[in-house]
């Protein structure tokens, strides 16, 4: 039921209302910890009279983050955190059906999305909700009217964080950011189950490998890494693990991975898998000694991690030979087969996470707006992690969706407990 | 390089051949086990003369095994086992580059199929390759010419062998047939982890589900029901087996699962996959306790193990909600989303079976052909396992192809072992 | 409460029958699928009026089986199969407290032994019950009232049945036995599960060695090798299978395993247990390449698995440095350290398999005896395999015993399933 | 070879040297960290001049920690930590041997250890190494001329951590002291992997069990939980956890086990642990629930988790039936087997740590030891984590130990890293 008067917008088609209304009503059946969330806060409105800029991927899970802060009172205006992952006819559900301000266009270039940046700010929100920064740094950076009622934010990406821990070490971050990246249920959920099952889901999409009897190298045993190594062994793949902490690397030998150099595991491999957050750990002098017919792919958040342009150097012939695969021809006639050109394959060649897991993370930011609203006049500026009693509050959410009950202590054990810290 | 004069062909489009050549190598880059006997092949010749009618998916990797067969000295001529699976490129790829005999349309009605079938029969084969029997009972129907030169044929199917199997009951099978499905290394590869890997992709495609931390009911524990638990469980899932036999119900509740009855499996289930081969393993009964949100898949042969007849009058509201999922309201508001309207998930929500298992299933298959042809003066009617002999070979070219090495038993170790048995 | 009269025995002391009775009391109640089975038989009597010879370990585990022949109503004496395990104090017990004859003393040696099959023999058996074909080899040597009475028997061991199948192939068997070793459900949990957590047990017992982050390598991939390669993994262990069957290598590959030749093995190994049945599996040239440190362990069924002969001159010092670990240090300081002499770990480190696994053994065999019985008219002479049936009840019951309930096919499915085959 | 002067002592018996010393030597080659640290030791002599108090259980992996200290170039006094653990044939050897002074005798009584303890402090120590705080504690009792020349000490223990931070709170606490319990590595071996197979090894043991098709529940998932959990899945259990903290119960699930409360798990398990470090988890209210023939075990530190006291309350019949098996009968006939008396069944039913384990806890040790001499003028007093330098260095030697080798980061991603951060 569209509102009588829409509110401003700049998005592709509204005609595309229907469409994107169908996906959001779907994504949010699979997201039923913000569904729980999104009741408390229309009954609560904790939000009343709040202004709140969100700056994220427009998708069919952010659209119902977005309605459940418009439900706890929130005045919410969305823009795009990035222009491939928009999708349109969802932007046109929120404006056309529940009356969000969206500015946000698939494709869109940078100078308009600089413009849609810059139009949230005017709006001097209370809060930001960002993934990558963008809204808290640019505040920062134009300072005056945009700052004005700002009373903090919330940053989804390791990204982000990175940027505002720099300006916090500048000593020029003035607001109070919560790290939602960092709570427990996002790197349960988000990083080792999230992105292990999409990862693997992404290369086997593209590539159409059978994972058990090959070999699987994980190049990086970071959560995402763990995840990735514990699914492809439940795929029935050997799987080796490359590392340069030995602290993880350790980890991994004692979890029974096979643990090696890399040059070593380059002969072994059928699918190699960077996931390091580092750059070209996978180059030259690796793959010439991969076996013909190995797929590489990468998982890491940029392109960096796998060294294409010593891959052209080394090839004789470049083709595509299927949607997602580019395949390398060395001098000696090995095959050498590109996922995605390099980019995070879970997303390049897959869906991205799961809404089982965007759940967590949004039920995370729902509680993180509430908090930096209710406890506004005890906020110290700079990056915060998000309170345990979030975190717990998720935790037992998600429970209780998935059909779990668990035991509280007894008194006698909550004592003895105390008697013990 | 196209043959200056063209076979006899009934195909969609001559100028889809380069596509569909391109789609041919990659296909044989991934299937090297069949790759080595089609390199024997072409040099030992041992099908030199001999007429091969096949009736299979027409698919890139069924060209790899019809272009094996040619190598080896054959006349092949191919037709469809199922209108909706033909790639049309690929049939023009045989016919047009390689000089292959195809009648092969994608989506051609049942008379055009039977022409097709008669066609091939037309050409009086020696050997015939079935998925389904259609060419070794239309050939014992039609009787005459037909049978006339034919020493045997194989089967890929289990549908296929009960047709002949009935046949043969009747005391009406006359040429022996090569029970390719039923050889070790087919049910090692194919029934286990082919199966299991493509029929959670393929649910993980169509629904998006995150398996980890979600409980998985897989109806049913043979050879496929094995590998989808396996794989389930590796994906993180709670896995729960329900089994009529009580041999198998034990052997899944000693490998570590819950086993239950379906009833009470249909209070815990996120995800339900059938793979019994019978009919009607979840009914209304099942569905009336299934949790809102649950999944429900079929992984078994034909579309009849859910009961989509009580499932729809039980609904109060069905609709379409991702393109491969619909959505069953009940009553009460809960919601059922049913993948790929019940059929096999693994086809129908995914690309089927990855290439290496293909190349296992063609790999049985040339040498099943070569050895109908080489003992043809000693087989006996009726439906034969696989020789061992063939089996061994084809492990050893499998490890051979994974790049793994193993012992020969020492002479005394031979002499011991024979001392014994 | 002590029988007025004892029957006839040669037992050790009967003076231990209460510390006997004690542990038989507990075996029981770890072996549920057999006391049912008692209970029926108590109740129904099938054995009424048959005299059972039985040849096996005396152990408590066993006196449940002799108990519930005995309630069956059979006259039941016993021998012990293997001088070594003969538990004293049950034997006392079966004779004081239950009235059962027994012939069986610990360490006794082969003349006692011989004398004591021959008294068995004597009492005219119906039914005998063998461990090793001892009682059922010795009946056919013996000839004329030996085998008067003799119905048939059944064989525990693969030993046993190899004995028992060369004298069927010399025509020479005139009675059925039924091979309880080839039934499923002995193969599911006796060979994969008992032998799998039990060597792993005997080795971790005597080694103390930590298996997770360690390499294990198990030589042979039969179903005791599966079980050790798959409890070995599920402990942490990185696991390398050597293998010299291709299918069985396959098998082994495709489960996610390292498979590699013995030579390349020695080399990575921390732990190696070999499950042939061959001779002289790991050598010299194996030993040489170990690493300093490594663990020799045998669960095969004979002490020749591992080269001794070959370790003790490659050896410039050999001492006991645990119970039960011999250390060999070879002339470059490097220390091997053999488990056990090389005996079958899981009973010389260990206590061999557990309870819950002689309860399906035996009870097998309790109804293997009464089939034998009432089917008496109907047996073919020679080895034959345990009825389906039979099969089928053990694992029912089995099924019950672990409160797991399943369901029946639907009348429909049923008329399905038999339209198929 | 013995010193000619014997450094003060009371021990059991000097003549048990040679054993010990038999002892001392395997454990040695078991525990290759502690052999390389010791090596560098003895060569480079950190710990000249350095008297070294250690309260330690007495064995022969301990020993090896002594020498190593003592290769370093202090002198070394040791009492014992647990008079129930103290090896005297180990005493002895130290003392003989290698000139250790030893205060220690196994079941010595509190009296004899009090006076043991203030002998070691009469020593006036530079370094306190503690498993339990006694040293430390008494030290700052006493005060004087205990802690005259104290630098700091080391503790092991969870519980003497707990005293310590005590004491830290009241603002007493005036030394520096590292927990070694706490750092990375030991997190990783000691509590997850040495827990793991530890407690699972003991319950085996004591009962026999066979884990495989049986349900084992876990109530409590810390790291030592997470390990049994982890452990009995891989021996083909069905896991059930009970957690009351929601964080932890979510990473249960999404680990694939089910997640429960305690009182539906009470009637569902074959065998419970308790590890939860809490008190009465399983009371009367879940015994009451319990299957015939449960089993119960705790591996928590302190014999507080079960709740004996109701336990014996329930029970119509207590009686021992296998050596570390006390057997309840309740009312009803239902029998409950406890393990070991409800102690930590890896100590009292197992042989505790894998020496593999221990290895890395007392390279933690040592290299610690030299740390707090090292930098012994920068060290602020109180409970400290353990240095990351010492944790990688752990954790390098440890994987040089197992034959892994690690690629170092290149030059440019060092930069790259540096650069983030």
């Amino acid at each position: 039921m569209a509102k009588t008067r829409l509110p401003p917008h700049e998005i592709a088609d509204l005609g595309l209302a229907p469409g994107g209304q169908s996906r959001v009503a779907w994504a949010g059946g699979q997201m039923p910890v913000l569904a729980r969330i999104r009741e408390r806060f229309a009954s609560e409105r904790p939000l009343e009279a709040i202004r709140v800029g969100a700056c994220l991927h427009v998708t069919a899970e952010t659209a119902n983050l977005i309605l459940a802060l418009a439900d706890g009172g929130a005045q919410v205006a969305l823009c795009s955190a990035n222009p491939l992952s928009t999708q349109d006819d969802v932007a046109a559900a929120l404006v056309y059906e529940h009356g969000i301000e969206v500015q946000a266009l698939r494709g869109e270039d940078v100078d308009t999305y600089v413009r849609h940046v810059r139009s949230l700010l005017d709006g001097k929100p209370h809060i930001t909700v960002d993934d990558g920064a963008d809204l808290m740094m640019t505040a920062h950076g134009l300072g005056g009217a945009s700052l004005e009622d700002l009373i903090g934010g919330t940053e989804e990406t390791t990204t982000g964080l990175v940027r505002l821990r720099r300006l916090e070490a500048e000593g020029k971050l003035s607001r109070a950011v919560l790290a939602v990246n960092e709570a427990r249920t996002e790197r349960a959920l988000n990083d080792r189950h999230g992105t292990g099952q999409s990862a693997l889901d992404g290369i086997v999409r593209a590539s159409h490998v059978l994972l058990a009897g090959h070999t699987l190298v994980v190049v990086g045993y970071g959560w995402a890494g763990q995840g990735i190594a514990e699914r492809a062994r439940g795929a029935g793949a050997a799987v080796i693990v490359c590392e340069i902490d030995p602290l993880r690397a350790l980890e991994a030998r004692m979890a029974g991975y096979e643990v090696m150099q890399a040059l070593d595991a380059a002969e072994r491999g059928d699918v190699f898998v960077t996931v390091t957050g580092s750059r070209r750990v996978l180059r030259g002098e690796h793959f010439m000694r991969m076996k013909d017919g190995a797929v590489l792919a990468n998982a890491g958040h940029f392109d960096v991690e796998l060294d294409l342009e010593e891959l052209r150097e080394l090839a004789a012939d470049i083709r595509d030979v299927r949607p997602l695969i580019e395949q390398y021809t060395l001098e000696d006639g090995r095959r050498l087969n590109l996922l995605a050109r390099g980019r995070v394959v879970n997303l390049a060649a897959g869906e991205g996470h799961p809404a089982a897991v965007m759940d967590v993370s949004f039920a995370l930011q729902a509680l993180c707006v509430e908090h930096l609203v209710s406890r506004r006049d005890e906020l110290a500026a700079g990056v915060q992690p998000v309170p345990e009693s979030i975190d717990r509050e998720v935790a037992t959410l998600k429970l209780a969706a998935l059909g779990v009950a668990i035991d509280e202590p007894t008194p006698e054990q909550q004592t003895y407990r105390e008697s013990w810290t």
